[in-house]
């Protein structure tokens, strides 16, 4: 370990910034040229054919834009804020010589991710769908207008929307750094991250939510797959997403034996693993309720009610599970149901009555432990974090339970308890279509970084942890402890 | 040792989830039995009793009610949020052999109390106020309607109520938790969660907030007791269920030596103490200026800069109070003379004027610190966090304060510093009541815990630390130190 | 090391509070004539010339008062919750022997700040301004009502404006804390502290936001320096201070050697680094898009992307050009990158296009670290966070992107793209006014400090850390480690 620096201090090298002139640095140069390109194509344009930007006759049009535009923008920062919750809950449950590593993914994947939304993915997810200015053109299958919020879509609704989407596809996109953890190179995961902002993530949801064709499927008379929030749009596409990334760079060193049965791995800061559940369970409020996109939909209480119950049955169930079971009160398993339940809740959650919440979630806790089963004894696949057995678990749960107990009071959306089976065939359909759609291009996507960049770090680096290889920097240096220095 | 893992990887167990084939397990059958008895009992009745569900007659009657309703839910959020507050303090104040307990504790109390508040507390709190619909039902002593938010009750507006009520009772129960740390066992402090969430909490608050004998009760030409935000509801009950609890349960060993004098028991991390402060008092915010369920009542403002500067008084005046006598600057005490000031103000902070807010804010750190001593000198109580300190002292203190500084602007509650003197005595009167109502049922519900469940852990236990022993795992497992892996 | 406990466990104290009768304590005294002289001046004048205390009027001259109260307000928590974000990140980047002291400090010093912003700043700011009730008297330079909001600032929107501006002059205060950290005095700080928040800041605050002489400066017909949220009034008035202070407390032991050359001391903790961030650039939703100070300005949807863009711009080529130098993904170099963008996009985010803000951000990354190496390679000056770096260097090239990337969308404020040259003249000269008065009234204040208080702790202090000789106790005591106990 010769990079650890018992005294805290070391030698500080010259700066990269002024080891080279200014303007022989390719990267100056290129930046400049990017300001210069971006000034051409996008700041004209946006000027000149700017729909509304600053809300003037939006607000006359519809004076309610006001508290509606606060609930989106407020519901979004606690969707934005789980990133927080996900970067404390995987780095909770992953070792220590891995957190640089961990932390730097976390923050950096939403940053590219939504880079790759703003240039391209939020044009493929809603143009076309007419919902705000500048999202005209498009088809069933995708949309093609709205690239860099240029143009007509420089408009306080259509910024709006694509601030609260963004956030979405900032979830799905980090729901993947768990169950790759500890092995996965920071360059593969970041161009990853990309790539699922930028496509694999806003295709899909050009279907369900950008008017395409899941959206306006007919079953029996009823028409249109309901996915409230995203269990299938969010949190099937990041769970299976990881599911794809986890059994492509395979397994950690040592996770499981030469007869394949599975070693435990234990994290290295159990309060993270709870910190992050509470941050993950606050932001869960704007990520349900934010999505009526309006304060003037009062069915706002009830989503966060069902929001709230769903998870807390979950945790509960979880823990009473393992308690009767083990006569241990496991704190990562009522986690992990807790999640599970939110999971579960978000694509229902609008659609249905808080008793029925309370079931959701209660039958969540178990969907998850019985998925973190399958895909850790039959798939043999090493999901770091239990990531899949949540998000892809508990969001199938999700679309069937919209089929099941929506009560008929929202949207007139109708499930199996009120008599009505169209609504659960489509739900069926449309976990289907996620199950094809990102299996394909999930393993596409990591099938392409794999041959360019390369998925895996090498075997010396992992077993050194990431840190120092990566990063050039541990996360907690020795002079943590007091006496050192 | 036995439990450790230098290494970080050991065998993984066969999951509890597999061990016998699912149809014959209890817990099974009972959970699908609790669904099927939960679509018939609340769901139908639900669905075709609902008031409001959706909340387009509530709109169209009051225009308002959206913004009122971003308003309450985004204050509830932030109330529910301090859940993470008291984590952290109570975390950091122990030590760090106990944290995965004291986390499990933070975490699950919250989701069972919710639990319990949302089948009966609701019901027995706002039955018969008439405040929304579905809480018809009820007398000056005790509410019956609304049980598990059924029937009328599935409407847009109580189920706003219900959940901006709900965190506060989740509150009330967890303030508990810190001083009881280190030695309460976990199924028991679980159990007290129920009771406190379904029970103790709601009944007491009927009297205040549901429209009970305190609200109506007449002295002097004065009627009602005020409490704005709880500073009694919340703050007293939870302190006085703490002290009750902490001597129940009696000190931790090590706490008092033979001749009845303290020792202090540091705790393991005090960035979380700060950490705890800062997010507690972010969710105060929620906390007192939510409490008008309307922002419309322009008063929010008032209220915000009043918590507000209470808090930070109390945190200076304990600070260079400590400074003064002892040189050091003492954060703990800072911190918690900032709770003490936030608490104090929970009562008055919609009915006083800034400066008066000062003046509470600095008298409750003398108030806290002098209750400290009294509890650990006098009542020879091992209270591990100071919770009733702060919670109990500081409510008291806060009562008091609306009695002695209501300006008359708001609501015209008037204290002595306008000339009356009728609301005093009704504050001294509630105070009275508070201590009576919640000495006896929490006694009676440590009682019953420890009659049934038992409340401490063992002696081995404690001195090992309950986590391994009640959770299997530790906080900070060994291999968070990077060289160990 | 003779105070550490390894136990944990060490006689208690007699409490401070009984030392001495309570009537001979002179702060006893002290606390009882400020109530009384509190009372006295503002409490009675409040009741009496109070404009409109609870609200009823200004609802009914203005409907939408709620909507931007509650967003306002909002806005406002998040701005606060700040204070959290920079004690983490501060809190990272030092050693773990100034823990306790620079929690301390990052607690108390929005304490003292704002308690001298409620009883002078406010008013220097904002009197003369007429924006609100209370607020009548003074002139271009400086303000001369509203002190401690008595008197017709009593009034609902008047403390509106308070709560939010001072979460402001906070926010410049606590930018200094990670620049002097593990080597000012605690009671150094704390005086500052109280100086900044009631004369440094919110004197030139007046000028630029209180309708002081530069809002209403005429360069080649464009009027008023335009800094949107604090670019210039929060950041580089901070950063500057930071800059200062850092100067003349002098350079950490071992930063520099002989020939000048300085050393890297490591931090303590990375995640908190990541996490203090993410709380930064949460809490930045509400700082500028709560400058509407108004959710009926819809304009707010742009300014949460701006500022969003910005931010992950930054972090995205801070990490990418470190890692193209060093092949290291430095996510230090990252947060900074991130926390430069956000710095950059305060003044411009409601005059500019999303575009702009990319470039706008873009531009900040290699502005932060060109700041970095000059302070610490050309003037020599021990920030040990990177402070200065980033709100002062970000700080500039914010109020300079004004001048070139307003469009004109929005208040008619225009910057080189549309052909305006006037806009960015007059943001050179309020560059010019903030270097010069914060130079010498930091320079003053800190002097002042040193010749009373003084302002650095003793080798002796500095060396063992701070936390033991200023505070009593450790941030992390010895039974943090589990075996300990």
């Amino acid at each position: 370990m010769q990079h650890r620096q018992l005294s805290g201090v070391k030698e500080s090298p010259e700066p990269i910034l002024l080891r080279t002139p200014l303007l022989k640095r390719r990267w100056f140069i290129a930046l400049t040229l990017l300001v210069i390109l971006g000034v051409a194509f996008f700041g004209v344009p946006a000027i000149v054919h700017a729909a509304d930007p600053t809300g003037g006759d939006t607000l006359q049009d519809n004076p309610d834009a006001a508290v509606n535009m606060a609930w989106t923008l407020v519901a979004g920062f606690l969707v934005w804020f789980m990133q927080l919750g996900f970067a404390f809950l995987g780095g909770g449950l992953i070792r220590s010589k891995n957190q640089t590593n961990y932390w730097t993914k976390s923050f950096m994947d939403f940053c590219i991710a939504s880079l790759g939304f703003w240039a391209f993915g939020f044009a493929l997810m809603f143009g076309g769908s007419k919902l705000f200015p500048g999202l005209e053109a498009g088809n069933a299958l995708i949309g093609y207008s709205g690239f860099f919020l240029s143009g007509a879509s420089y408009d306080v609704s259509t910024i709006m929307m694509w601030f609260f989407q963004m956030v979405f596809a900032a979830t799905a996109c980090t729901i993947v750094a768990g169950a790759v953890a500890e092995r996965m190179k920071i360059t593969a995961y970041l161009a990853y991250s990309f790539i699922i902002g930028a496509l694999i993530y806003p295709i899909y949801g050009k279907w369900v939510w950008g008017g395409g064709w899941l959206s306006t499927l007919n079953i029996l008379g009823t028409t249109g797959v309901r996915d409230f929030a995203g269990s299938g749009v969010v949190h099937m596409v990041g769970g299976l997403a990881a599911l794809v990334g986890a059994a492509m760079v395979g397994a950690r060193i040592g996770k499981f034996n030469r007869d394949g049965t599975p070693n435990a791995i234990r994290g290295h800061n159990l309060p993270f693993v709870v910190i992050g559940t509470f941050i993950l369970f606050f932001g869960w409020f704007g990520f349900n309720a934010g999505s009526t996109l309006a304060a003037t939909d009062l069915r706002i209480s009830v989503i966060v009610v069902n929001t709230f119950l769903a998870g807390v049955t979950g945790a509960v169930v979880a823990l009473y599970w393992v308690l009767a079971r083990t006569g241990k009160a496991d704190i990562i398993a009522a986690c992990n149901g807790c999640l599970a339940g939110l999971v579960a809740i978000t694509a229902p959650c609008a659609f249905v009555a808080p008793w029925a919440a309370v079931v959701i979630g209660a039958i969540a806790a178990p969907v998850m432990m019985a998925t973190a089963w399958f895909v850790e004894r039959k798939l043999k696949v090493d999901d770091a974090v239990g990531a899949v057995a949540v998000h892809l678990g508990g969001g199938i749960w999700g679309l069937l339970a919209v089929g099941i107990f929506a009560d008929g009071t929202y949207l007139g959306v109708k499930g199996l308890i009120v008599g009505e089976v169209g609504q659960l065939i489509l739900q069926i359909i449309d976990i289907a279509v996620v199950l094809v759609w990102v299996s394909v291009t999930a393993f596409l996507t990591f099938y392409l970084v794999k041959k360019t960049i390369g998925l895996r770090a090498s075997r010396e680096e992992e077993l050194q942890g990431l840190d120092i290889p990566e990063h050039g920097i541990e996360a907690y240096p020795a002079d943590s402890v007091p006496a050192s220095n």
